[in-house]
């Protein structure tokens, strides 16, 4: 325990998210017990990325170039935008497999609780896109969280002066779920936009 | 997701033991995202462990030296060695302030279930220690579950050639619990309450 590298490898492992430190004293363990087939490999996988993934200039994403691959692929369609928090709301949608479109992500949200404004988020970089691109449609898929609904509806706002259609993601009971462990919030809201059969 | 450096920080990532898959993306984010105040000093870190972490000759233990600071240590008592499953266990004992003597570190346990017999275990160096040291007391400190009990009584049968006084821990420990995961006080009431095999 009383060694330098170890305990700053301990240290280090320990600020990842979802960590904690004696999680980090196994991982580091397992990582020293297994040099060659794990913490080197593991080494050279960070400096790659490290090296290799860069920001998107256009919509924020990471990816090994800039404009990304999405940005740049002729198959996804140009005429929808879909505003994200965060490139792992992009994986998610991608995931989904239900959107072809392009993304647009705002690197968080507003919060007046930790005082970010509009100024921390790729607001002016989306209203130049919607100005210069073709776009027909804007979906905002905030996550359903308080800071990110009022970021929704402060974008749609914003987005007003442009005469395009915004949408935001519906609201409803999740697939699979069940009517007695859902929360009141999502049941009241599933209720009230509930459709004709 | 498209992309070959971030796809194998991921995968790396999601082998480290209790980071999942979801929970890699999360992280390899988090680390792309905060390159200069967290993927580089990880990196640095990875890299100083593995270059001045190595395996003590003697004990097993991992230090910036071999023989590591423990086995170098004119403040520890060495007459009284315990032997334990894994490095953890040597920090989870540290931890207790309940020990003052040397370490053995077997490297697991026997498995009938997972095909580990006693050759994989570092029986052999612990009994060379044992002939060529000075000891009266060998502790078996292996964990309290069904494949430590059976090492322990395993070496305890060994070590009965030796005519040395060989002790386990008392069972204050839970059942079925680990070292790694035990409270410091319950390790060090369970450490001075050793008895006799």
């Amino acid at each position: 325990m009383s060694n330098n590298s170890l305990n700053s490898l301990i240290q280090q492992l320990g600020k990842v998210p979802g960590v904690g430190k004696r999680s980090a004293q196994r991982i580091a363990l397992h990582l020293l017990q297994h040099k060659e087939t794990e913490l080197q490999p593991l080494m050279h996988a960070l400096s790659l990325a490290d090296q290799h993934v860069k920001q998107c200039e256009i919509c924020g994403n990471l990816d090994g170039q800039s404009p990304c691959q999405i940005c740049q692929s002729v198959k996804r369609d140009a005429t929808i935008l879909c505003v994200v928090e965060d490139v792992a709301d992009v994986w998610a949608m991608e995931r989904s497999n239900g959107y072809q479109g392009l993304y647009h992500i705002l690197g968080g949200t507003l919060s007046a609780l930790e005082g970010r404004g509009p100024e921390v988020l790729a607001i002016e970089p989306l209203k130049n896109r919607i100005r210069q691109g073709d776009f027909q449609e804007v979906i905002l898929a905030m996550n359903a969280t308080m800071d990110g609904q009022t970021t929704s509806h402060y974008i749609a706002e914003i987005l007003m002066e442009f005469k395009i259609k915004v949408t935001r993601l519906a609201h409803g009971m999740p697939m699979g779920g069940e009517l007695d462990y859902l929360d009141q919030g999502t049941l009241a809201a599933a209720l009230s936009a509930r459709l004709v059969i």
